[in-house]
C-alpha cells in the first residue's frame, strides 16, 4: 500500500491558471541551462578518484544536518541514525539507520529537505513509490544496487547533472592535491576550489595556533610576524587561484570590519598570538582580518563572499560526542550598515572589489542589505542562504529584495551543498521559483513577459559566472541585461 | 437599513479555486473535531458556579482587551467604554458603553476581533444582521436574553462548543477551590489549572514580599530561604498537577536563563528579598527561575511555557487609573539564541523536558525558534500568539516555521482567551488558516493531500494533546504522523 | 525594434480573476478622487514662478536618488550621470547622461522606479516605446518639447494631475518666499508648507552654529539661551502656520525621545551650544527637542510626523565629492517601544498631540508599531516609507499593520517625493495596491465589498485630510468610516 511517488511537473508553480501558464513557459526555457554551482561543499576526492559511493545511509543521511537535526529534534539519537560517537561508541548499522530514516520521513513534511530527496529519489534513482517505513528496505537495495553502475560515479554524474562549473571550499591548510589531481587529468569537468581561511582566521579554534604553524611551513613564510601572516595569505591565494579558484569564503561569527593601521594590526596580532586575549580582540582580530582580504582581493581579482551570524555548535554536549555538522548552528540577529561601515569605508567605491553577502536574518534584506547593494558598487546578494534555501525562504528572498536592490545586483543560485546528488534538485527548486516570482511581476503588469524571460536566463546562467568572474575564460557569452 | 450578518461558508480560504476547494475538502475533515484549549484564561468559576452571564457588555466588551485598546486608541475614554477608574469615578451603563462600541465596530474592519465577534454574533447568538450604532440595542437586547436560557449557561455552552478540554491559569497564591469544586462535581468536563508563577517569582511587582509572605503561609515552607521557596514551588506544582495541570506558564520581559550554582542562587535570593536589589539583579533572579522551573519539570513532567518579550502596562497613567489588561502592553524585540543557552545547555537533550516557546517578535520565527525548534529534543514552537493570532499573523508563522522546524515540531492551536464565547469562533479561523495554507502546499504540489489531511488532523487534535501531555490517561488515540 | 510601451489597464492588481474584479470595482471608484499630497519634498518655486522644467535630464534623472543609486551600485560614475562634483569637475551633457540612463534602464527591472516612469512617459508624455538605448534620443527629445508647452507648466500640470492640496517641506531658515509669493498670488492651487527644523536642532549638523544665529536674527529671539530658543521655534511654527502648514516633520537617527527637567534641558543646551558635546549629549539634546515639538504641537495643534531610523550619508566620500541625496543613505534597526515612553508618558494620552510615525526597519510594523497605534490616541502610523513605498512594501505594510491598528489608525499615502511629474503615478500605484489587499479581504470573506469600498474611500481621500487636519477649512467632508 505505497504511495506513488511522482513530482509533479509544475511543482512550486503558483496554483492560479494564468500564472502558472507564464511560470510554466519561463521555467521551460531555463531549465535546461547548464548548471553553474559557484559555492558549495562536495569533495573533491570524489571527481579525482571518482569512486563509487558506498550506500544510501553515507550518501544521503549521514552527511546532510538538515536531516540529523529534524530527526535529533524529535528525540532520536545520532547513534540510531548511524553517526558514531567521537569516542567509542556503538552504532547502528547503515541499513538499520536508514530505517529508522524511512519511519520518520514524515516529519519532513512541508519542508526542503522532503523536497529534495523526492527529486533524487525519483530523477536520480528511478523509485516511483513514497518513502516510509514499509518501503525503507526497497529504497535501501535500489539506491545501493545503482551506486555501484558506473553511470552513478562522480564523473559520470557531473556530466549528466549537466555541470559546467562546481566549486568546492578548502582551508589555506589543505594540500589541494585532489584539485591538483583533476587539474592535471584528462577529464575535462571544471571543478574548482574556494579560499576558506577560518581556520587561520579564527582565534577562537582550539587549534588556532597549529594550524598557524602549519600555514608557515607550507608557505615558507614567519606567518608569526604581521607581514609574515598576511605573505602567507597571499601566496595560499594565488595557489588557490592557480587550481582555478576565483573566490574566497568567510564565515563569521559577525559582519563586523576593522581599520586599523599596520601598527595596530601587529600589536593586536602579537596579542592573539601570545594566547592571552578576551574576546573583544578576538572578534577585532577577525573584523580586521576581513578588511585585508578585500585588499587582497583588490590585487588578485579573487571575488570575496562573507557569509555572517550563525552561532556554531550551540549544543555542547551534542558537540563533544559528535562534533560539528551535526545540526546545531544557530542564526543570530545581524547588523551590516555599522559593521561594514569600516571596510566600505575603504574600498566600497572601487571597482576591483567584489564582496557578495549572504544573511540568515532576513529582517535585513529590506532593510539594510538591498540598500546597501542598490548603492555600493562593490557590493552584491548572495541567494537566500541554509535555513532559507527553501521555496517559501527564496520567494521571500526575491519580494523582499528585489525593489531596492533589483534583479542585477544578485548573483543567481548557490546549492551550498555536500550532498551531490541533490544539486540538480536544488537549482530545479531555485530556477522554478524564480519563474514563479517572475510570472507573478508579469501577470500584475508588473514586467513583460519577454523581460522576464531574460531576467530568468541571467538569474539561472549569466550572472553567476559574471558575479563569480567565472567567464573570463569564454567570450562567447550573450550580454547580461540585453 | 442595516446589513445582513453572515459568516461566509469559505471565509479565510483563498480565492483561487484549486485552492479553494482543496481547503475547503481538508477543512470539511477536520472541522468536528473536538477543540484542545491547553492555554487560555477563562474563570474557573464560571463552570464551578454554572451561573448565567450579566449582559452583552460584561461579557463581550468589559473583558476583551484588544476591543479596548483600538476603541482607546480613538479617543473614546475608558469610562465610556463602561470601564470603571480604581479609584472612585462615574462610568456610563452597560447599554451606553454597548452603544458606543457599537457605533464604532467599523475601527474593527480588517483585524480579528471583527471576525471573532461577528461569528459569536451569528453563529452562537443567531443574529442576522451587522452591527452598528443602528443595531446596538437589538444586539443588547437579544444578547442579554440569550444569556438568561439554561443552554446559554457555562458548563452547557462548554458542551455544544464541543470541547474536550480546557485549561485555565491560576497563581500559586490562587486557593484552586473553584478547580476543586469541578473536581469533586459530578459535571464530567475536563477542565485543568496550569502553574503560573510570576506573582511569586518577578520582584518587581509591588505586592511580591506580600506575595511571598502568602506562598510560605500556603504551602509551611520557609520561603524566605532558597531551599525552602524552591520546596514550596515543588508543592504547590504538585497541587496543581492533582488538579489535572500538565503545564506550567512564564510570562517574562525576555527569554534569558541562567545557571548559577546554589550558592550564588543563594545570595541572589536574599538580595531580593532583602528589596535592595538592581534591575539586572531582578532579571538574573528571574532567568535563573526558569532554569529552576525547567529543572522541576524533569521530576513532575509539567510541560513549560515561556510568553517572553512584553513591555507591560505601557501608559503609566491609564494603568494608575484602570489597572492591567486594558490594551496597553506592548510587544518587544526578544531573542532566543544567546537567552536560552544555559538552560539549554543543562536541559536541552533531556527527553523529560517539554518546553514550549513563543513570541510576538516576528522576526525570530525564521532565524532564531524554527532553527533552535528544529535541533533540539526539548524545544517546541507554540503557535503564533497574542497579536499575531490573526489571518495574516497565523498565516506568517506557518510559512516563515515549517520549513526549518516542520510541521511536528509545533503544537497545534492555543486560543490564549478569557473571551469563552468566542474560543469555537477561535479555533475555527485556526482550523481554516492551517487548511489554506496546506492547501496552497498541495496545489503546488509540495504535499500530497492524503498527507495534508494528516497533518490538519495532526494540528488540530493530535498535537496538542501530544504536547501539552493531555493524551496520557487515553490509549485510544491515533498515532502521530500516519 | 524598440517594445510597446502601454501600461496595463489592470496593473498591480491580484492575478486570480476573482480578486482582479473586486479590485478593479474598488480601484474604479478611488482612482479619480483628488490627490491629497500632505507630505513631499516638491520645490515652491515651480509654482510660485510657474516656469517652464529644463529637460528631461534635469527633470527625471538628476533630481532622483533611487536612479542614481542604482546606477552607481553598477559602476556607473555620478560625472556619467551628469551630476557634478561639488568642486570642479567634468560633467556629461545632459543628453549624454539621459543615454547612459536609457542604456541601463533594465537595471530597474521589477522596482518602482521604472513603473512610476513608465507611468510618467506613457501617461504625462504620451510616449509608446520603451526606454532603452535605441530611444534615449526619441525619448529626450519628446519629453524636452513637451516642456516647453504651456500644460506642461508647473500650475497647469498641477490642476491636469487633480492634486487638491500638496505640502512642501522648508526648513526654519528659510524665509518661505515662495509660499508667500503664492499666497498673495491669485491662483488657487493650495500649496503649503511643513515645519521640518532638522537644520537647528541637530548639533551634529557642521553648519549647525551658523544655523542658529540665523535662527535668532529672523525671529529676533536670544537664540542662545534655552528660552529663547524654544520661543524662536514657537515663532517660526507660527509663521509656517500662517501659510499654511498643519504638520512638522522631524528626522532623527533614532525615535529616542526625552523628558529632562527645564534646568536639565537648559544645561544640555549649553553644553550643545559649546561645540564641546559627545554623541550622546547630541542624541539626548534631539531626544528631548522631540517632545518640546510635542509640547508646542498641544498649542499650535501641528500634526508631528517623525521620520527616524536612517543613517544619511553612509558613503563618505561620494558625499565629499556630491553632497547629499545621491542614494547613499542606508536605513537602520530602529525601536520604537522604549524610545517613544518618555514622550508618551507625557502626552500620549492627550487628544490635542498626533503623532505620525514612519519606518524604514519593517520588522517593526507589527512587532511595535500596530501595537503602539492600536492602543496610544496621539498615534498614527505613516504609510510605507521610502525604500518600502513599492507594491511589495506597500502590500506588507497592510499586511503586518492592519490586524492590530486596524485602517483607521493610518493616514493613507504619501508620496514624499521631490519628483513632481511621478506624483499621479505614485498615488496611483499606492490606490491599485489599497485595491488589491481588500479585494483579497473580500475574496477571503473578511470584510463586505460596501465595507471595502468605504475603507478605500477613506484610505485615499477621508483619512489623509483628516489625519493632517486639513479639513478644517471644509466642512462638507464625508465622515469617516460610514
Amino acid at each position: 500500500m505505497a504511495t506513488k511517488l511522482k513530482p509533479h511537473k509544475d511543482r512550486l508553480f503558483p496554483p492560479d491558471q494564468s500564472l502558472r501558464e507564464v511560470a510554466a513557459r519561463l521555467y521551460t526555457e531555463i531549465k535546461g541551462l547548464p548548471i553553474i554551482s559557484p559555492h558549495g561543499h562536495t569533495d573533491p576526492r570524489w571527481f579525482a578518484e571518482n569512486t563509487a559511493f558506498a550506500n544510501a545511509h553515507e550518501l544521503l543521511v549521514a552527511p546532510d544536518h538538515y536531516l540529523l537535526r529534524m530527526l535529533y529534534s524529535h528525540g532520536i539519537s545520532m547513534t540510531d541514525l548511524g553517526i558514531a560517537p567521537s569516542q567509542s561508541g556503538k552504532v547502528v548499522t547503515p541499513r538499520a539507520a536508514w530505517r529508522t530514516f524511512a519511519r520518520h520521513f514524515y516529519l519532513f513534511r512541508g519542508t526542503p529537505s522532503a523536497m529534495w530527496l523526492n527529486h533524487v529519489f525519483a530523477e536520480v534513482f528511478g523509485i516511483e513509490v513514497c518513502l516510509d517505513g514499509s518501503t525503507a528496505d526497497l529504497y535501501f537495495d535500489t539506491i545501493n544496487e545503482a551506486l555501484e553502475q558506473a553511470e552513478f560515479r562522480p564523473r559520470a554524474l557531473f556530466k549528466a547533472f549537466n555541470i559546467e562549473v562546481l566549486a568546492t571550499t578548502e582551508s589555506p591548510l589543505d594540500q589541494l592535491k585532489h584539485h591538483r589531481s583533476l587539474q592535471s587529468s584528462n577529464w575535462d569537468g571544471r571543478i574548482i576550489t574556494t579560499y576558506r581561511p577560518d581556520a587561520v582566521i579564527n582565534p577562537d579554534i582550539p587549534s588556532f595556533s597549529k594550524n598557524l604553524s602549519r600555514f608557515g611551513e607550507m608557505t615558507g613564510e614567519d606567518v608569526f610576524t604581521w607581514e609574515g601572516y598576511l605573505n602567507a595569505h597571499r601566496r595560499r591565494r594565488r595557489d588557490f587561484a592557480a587550481l582555478g579558484a576565483t573566490a574566497t569564503d568567510h564565515s563569521h561569527a559577525s559582519a563586523l570590519t576593522a581599520t586599523l593601521t599596520p601598527h595596530e594590526s601587529d600589536k593586536l596580532f602579537n596579542k592573539i598570538l601570545s594566547g592571552n586575549f578576551c574576546s573583544e580582540e578576538s572578534t577585532l582580530f577577525q573584523a580586521q582580518m576581513l578588511t585585508e582580504m578585500a585588499r587582497m582581493s583588490l590585487d588578485d581579482g579573487l571575488v570575496m563572499q562573507l557569509h555572517p551570524g550563525v552561532y556554531r555548535n550551540h549544543n555542547p554536549r551534542l558537540f563533544e560526542q559528535y562534533g560539528p555538522d551535526k545540526g546545531a548552528d544557530i542564526p543570530l540577529r545581524t547588523g551590516y550598515v555599522h559593521e561594514l561601515k569600516p571596510l566600505l569605508d575603504l574600498f566600497g567605491n572601487d571597482p576591483r572589489l567584489s564582496l557578495i553577502l549572504f544573511t540568515l536574518d532576513e529582517s535585513t534584506y529590506s532593510r539594510e542589505l538591498a540598500p546597501l547593494a542598490g548603492h555600493y558598487p562593490c557590493l552584491k546578494l548572495g541567494p537566500a542562504w541554509w535555513f532559507h534555501d527553501s521555496p517559501e525562504g527564496m520567494m521571500r528572498f526575491r519580494e523582499q529584495a528585489t525593489e531596492s536592490a533589483g534583479f542585477y545586483n544578485t548573483v543567481g543560485f548557490n546549492d551550498d551543498t555536500r550532498a551531490f546528488f541533490s544539486i540538480p534538485a536544488r537549482h530545479d527548486a531555485a530556477r522554478r521559483i524564480d519563474a514563479a516570482f517572475l510570472a507573478r511581476l508579469v501577470c500584475e503588469h508588473r514586467l513583460d513577459e519577454d523581460e522576464a524571460l531574460q531576467v530568468a536566463t541571467d538569474l539561472t546562467y549569466h550572472l553567476p559566472k559574471q558575479a563569480y568572474r567565472l567567464d573570463r575564460l569564454d567570450s562567447q557569452d550573450a550580454v547580461i541585461g540585453d
